[in-house]
């Protein structure tokens, strides 16, 4: 048998495999959980079948609400749980046609596909003015995040056509533009980025009195730019800035109140009004200030954070004493 | 009969309403779906039961990732709904154990229960202290929600099996408990709250120095009443103060970090850490600085701050020249 005929075998038998349809999860062994998101009701499970890798993807179903009244019935089983004055919670079982869950199964896969799936491990920072310029700094300035692509748009050498607004003062000045995970359409999910004209503002840790003329023309201006062309007026608009920021070029985020942004949560987001205020009560707030965030087991300054021997004792340090 | 025993019984006839545990949902009537959100699998119902308004909190529960296997077994069916190469969608049919939905009922509810769960605009407020003294102070202490349920766990009446941990120390003392959003099983949902037994702390406006000692033995030995309760270090958990809060006793939310809380966003939680440093640099921090957060339309505090004139000039305020 040539090789060629073989190889052509191998895959038609792989072929089979592929097309395999499956009516239950018999014969199925869980290796792992390696993500899971309890406030969305997902679970990314991987396991094995056939001897073969599988990744399963596992979400709990919306309420099928066009026909709520399926849940109201006898037929929905209650079990108290909790009862306090006019509030009691419990367990309750709907009939069996609204308890379908959603899943994905990924047969056979591969080490890239678990990689893809599995969640890393994310830790608390509580990094003080000493930290700051112990670990982070130090990686900042040593690792040269590449920007060039923001230079590229600050000189209308890309997405030049995307642009919302400029002000073109080299000190105060910004572009205002689509954040790539908007779809520029839908007004609900509005999302757009400021990018600064001046250099070397890696970060918050930076601002102080003399940003603030920067600051607030970025608010009044990025707000009323937003208002004039989206019609949506300040009251809807999340203005704020991360820490730690993706790219250390200064940007601030304008996000509709209706989109539960990513990266909007208090370990992350700092509103650009309370900066202003911070920085308006005391000029050096942001030199003093400990700065609470996230970092992922796989990111640099996690090991850096961990050579430093932070997590040894973070307990201590997240108590503040 | 005199007013004391008519009023002993009319309290004995509420007590029992309130004391109905249901064991179905037969005689349930739906009035409308006040609110939702698919991607967390939550929906609130707005209905009718023994001729009393009733509000039902439905919310699908995380997967059972301790015991992850029950849903890989023969006993769940898998009905196929896409096939691809080796991606396959299915609807799957877990074991009944698996598909319970949490389900909260007010019963009987209040028009304000009603308000307060119903889908609302929401519009962003920066408090500045004078609006605070001007016009959130005044409707805090004219009228607010009953606290009874809150005085019911410090005094044990209520929910008294619950206590995860409590310091019974008068001014830095407090109890802590699960938050009615977690199942108390799935430790990645982790919600517990802390609830002080110092009585007339309304809100983060209130603390300052005098605070640190009542704050700092919160966050210590809440952190380490749940590391070693549910082996979780601090370095996973989110731990934070509402502004503004539900209700008006101060209490404390601890999360998994995993868990991206409601309420966690960068409008309304106040990292406990963070609110700690703030104080240990400006004493008086929560005096001075301006409060952002949403309100929504039908809540009283947006008809204060309106008829105060706020909305007519919000961009300015937002601007905090």
């Amino acid at each position: 048998m040539d090789r060629k005929k073989r190889k052509l075998e191998s895959g038609d038998r792989q072929d089979d495999d592929r097309l395999r349809i499956l009516d239950s999860f018999e014969g199925f062994k869980v290796k792992s959980v390696i993500s899971e998101n309890s406030r969305c009701k997902t679970a990314v499970i991987h396991g094995e079948l056939d001897g073969k890798d599988a990744i399963v993807l596992l979400e709990r179903k919306p309420f099928n609400l066009s026909n709520v009244s399926n849940y109201f019935t006898e037929e929905t089983g209650l079990e108290n749980t909790l009862k306090n004055d006019i509030y009691g919670t419990y367990d309750a079982y709907p009939p069996k046609v609204e308890n379908a869950v959603k899943a994905v199964v990924i047969h056979p896969a591969t080490e890239k596909h678990v990689q893809k799936y599995t969640d890393q491990e994310r830790y608390i920072v509580h990094e003080t003015p000493s930290l700051y310029e112990q670990v982070t700094l130090p990686l900042i300035t040593s690792k040269q995040f590449s920007i060039q692509w923001v230079y590229n748009i600050l000189e209308k050498k890309k997405e030049a056509d995307r642009i919302v607004y400029e002000d073109t003062d080299p000190d105060t000045g910004f572009i205002l533009l689509p954040d790539m995970k908007w779809d520029r359409t839908d007004t609900s999910a509005l999302y757009l980025v400021a990018i600064v004209h001046k250099h070397n503002i890696k970060s918050l840790r930076d601002l102080d009195t003399g940003s603030l003329p920067l600051l607030q023309n970025i608010l009044k201006k990025g707000l009323k730019a937003i208002q004039d062309t989206y019609d949506i007026p300040a009251s809807k608009l999340n203005v704020y800035i991360h820490y730690q920021p993706s790219y250390y070029h200064f940007h601030v985020h304008f996000t509709n109140v209706k989109f539960e942004a990513p990266g909007f949560g208090a370990d992350r987001a700092h509103l650009l009004a309370d900066v202003i205020n911070n920085i308006q009560l005391y000029g050096d707030f942001y030199k003093k200030k400990t700065l609470t965030f996230l970092v992922r087991e796989q990111e640099d300054l996690y090991m850096k954070f961990k050579d430093a021997g932070y997590f040894d004792c973070s307990e201590e340090v997240s108590v503040e004493k």
